[in-house]
């Protein structure tokens, strides 16, 4: 994976979202796939949101990862101004534990699709997978990272002792 | 109230969400509101949202009535994309029957309100209520037809019937 | 904003709210509107919140934030009893969260609305925006006071690292 | 029972609310407990309910039956103006199907309880029930009655073909 | 209050619920009411609450309070055996935070009520306040100390500074 | 399996439950076990309940299923009166989907298990298969029966077209 | 798109799930893109859904959807054994509306990521959609489909009559 | 019970169940039940999980004990490939405490039964006494070991002290 334009965007609604998000990003320099990561407000900065999803296709993105959490509308605003496949993560919130957050995120109309993750940092960690399996569908050798990847997460719960 | 320029906007993501929020302008009508009402999506017509939300105080539009169902993003993003206050309605969702509505709609971050009500028919109906409250404020005689209203309201209970 | 009679009253259940209630004082301070703040409670002081919300127009006031957490019913008893709009703030509960003050405030019934904000502090935060943003409809210099403040907003955003 | 001053008072939010109350009565009426019956709005007729609950004790009522629901702030408002012991009856709501109901109803303060009954019609029977059953605990004939209202029930289940 | 038979039997499933039980006994003890307290569990004792539960009416008692988390069956079963008023305390769980002892306590069928309260700890001290309403029905003096207890509450939150 | 002394009793709340009980007894025909089935209510007839549960070992039943809806103590207080293993069933309730239900049954505390069954029809067919299966250990005809009906049942999605 | 290799397969865990799921196959149907489609069943087809799941990258396929409902395991357990991306359509259950398929779906853990959609007819139809787009990415044409199958929405839209 | 050839499988999706899980193990030893323990994962080892249920019957065991939070496959997927009764226990999950966990572990389709337990500790603790359960129809001795147990928890009860 020589490529160092960015494929993937990863964008976050807030600050405190970088928490949960760094796992999504460790995912992708584990694959070696270029990628770019910033706050992105739909709230704060909808003009910054917009265009950031109408130049993603032209810059050379090829998948978005927005993580928000709450009202947690930045995904599917996203993915209404682009049509790059959009995966959407669910950063747990304070008083409703992310159920906000997801059902804000997953509950998408027909015609726009979010493809939504698990609450908090294991869906960001799910959401840098899906992002390498998207892009390993035409690049073999990112498809043989992901499939050594499988087998070592195998071996690991295999050989894992209960105490 | 004899103003025709319209003073508040009534828009819905769909057009299945005009069953419900046509009591939004129902209460309108009886007030003698002037009024507009239209289909705007948050996710098929980004670019038109936005146009609304960014011209809405310009045109002279005091209040913005926005209803949603499911992930419901319209309210929020219009609230995020002007400085009037925005109301926020959640339809009645067919699986979630609006929780996913409400929670998309209330669960606003720091920053920017969205003035949220009942899911619903009745929460339309109080849409329409809350801006003309809103209105009141300044305008004496709206206030005068408020409080007649409420007096109305509750003469009908008081004289109300079992059977 | 030279106004010393309040315009904006802010009421909370209980003293324990006032650490959430806080914010949207925070808020009214930083816009420099008049404010007043107290403990009004529908369970324990009945006959005060009558008081309270029968006098509230004729004293000036112009908006009212109540803040209520678990059954929650002090926003829907003081809007059942004035004109003015009133915003409720859902307090996160012990128990469940916030969950039961949100349905308990944003529930209410054709008739009587209550302008329901997130639980807990972002919805206190923006109750006190909200306030601001019906106070600025009539008043050019809170409106500009607003868009400044949605400008430093997006500001903060589009300038923070993520690390 | 040849009491004919009510002790027993039921009230309701709303008209629609009597599909389930009438449970309440037919209890009452199976018991023999004398017992009034009307709309009473917390919302819509505030000032009605204040009277209602201040006036309660002093008319000779020893039980007040309160069903609500939404938002369902009649029973807790009641309480909250009555040294009289309430039971609160959660009304099946559209979009929550009652959920909001109970909540709102059970989930009151410390100071002030509401003896929350089940949502919809077996909740409006069971404070019926409720209520003779406080009412029983000082008048022997009324506990009599009871028991055997238990038998009977008993000896239908026991009696109950399948098919 | 010179009884010094118990009137109020205060149980609970497990020894761990006495935290919050513990509640609803300094409140009987504060109006002087005569009271038991004990340990019943319906899953691991079944006969001790039968036995518990058939013998009430007999030795004197007039209210039970019964208090317990998770499945929560004692207080509808001590219901299911008694002809005393039954007030439920659905105690805080570790997993659903008492979202199941509730709706295991409050959603009886109909034929056997339970008076159910909040959860956690209001919901215990409004069940001592509840058990002291029902017993001051016929106990004038009573009913004064409850209405003291009122009008202190009431001027407590009358009296308190928000800082 | 010639056996006609009954191996399971299938027990049910209410009448009502039958027509999702009925599916337990369905299976149980199908495969040939020997049951029982009839209408034993936790609430009103705690009696019958506990002579059924204290009885059942003795009487030669090897499993009980129960079924009941909303608060749902059956398959509780009938696991806590016999050794036996008890399955049960979450019967769909009116206001709440069976959620109610599930959580009454499924929360036991520490010492009593009961085997919990998804909501409705499902559940019940699941809980016939479930006692077929823990007769099934010990009885190598039975074991085959299974295995012959787990086939069946892939040929028919095997074999199944779409339209 | 002419292609005859199909390059999505869509799979449901029930006959039943098909009505929801022939909105996903439309779609595909709608922008040409070559799919097949077929019943396999998590829990009654285990070794058939392993084979599908196993050979799904040989045969060519570049994107999997599978629609279940309740325990809704099929999207995750064929995610699990292959490296393809899976789209997860949860199908709304009869007694939880869906909720329990979402969450199912949704949560998985960390190193299998599932591509979830809304519950029901919206989510199949954005299944659809999301495979297009994933299979877009790398085909300019389908691209160009997208876009003016976008543009064309949006049109509708801002073309739509209230009445 | 001499044996020790394992009655009782345990297993558990991820090595931090052992924590929840120890507790089903810890009854197993308390009642001399011969068991195996250890981590097999529905999602990362697939196919070890086939194997593990697939050779269960052949191998001796009688009974299999899975946990799993989140997602939770491991229960049902292991269920659809043995005919042994499966027990499962929800693991508390992180964001949700646990509800995804249950919903997807009880809400099995008609066909595969999975015996689900509590949530959490109580939920495993109760697996294993299950299991017993299930073991002892057939073994005398293991019946009078169970007797015993339930009859020393109740006398804990009823000899415990409340402070």
């Amino acid at each position: 994976m020589p490529d160092t334009q960015p494929l993937v965007g990863v964008i976050m609604g807030s600050r405190s979202d970088w928490e949960t998000m760094r796992q999504a990003v460790e995912v992708l320099e584990q694959f070696g796939v270029a990628f770019e990561a910033r706050v992105v407000s739909a709230h704060r900065t909808p003009d910054l949101m917009r265009e950031y999803a109408n130049e993603a296709e032209g810059r050379g993105l090829e998948v978005i990862i927005a993580g928000a959490g709450g009202a947690a509308h930045l995904p599917g605003m996203v993915a209404s101004q682009t049509l790059l496949p959009v995966i959407g993560v669910p950063v747990q919130s304070r008083a409703l534990n992310g159920l906000d957050s997801l059902l804000s995120i997953v509950q998408m109309p027909g015609g726009v699709p979010v493809a939504t993750m698990a609450i908090g940092t294991a869906g960001a960690r799910n959401a840098g997978l899906m992002a390498v399996a998207m892009l390993a569908v035409r690049r073999p050798e990112l498809r043989e990272q992901l499939r050594a990847f499988r087998e070592r997460q195998e071996q690991a719960v295999r050989s894992e002792p209960l105490e």
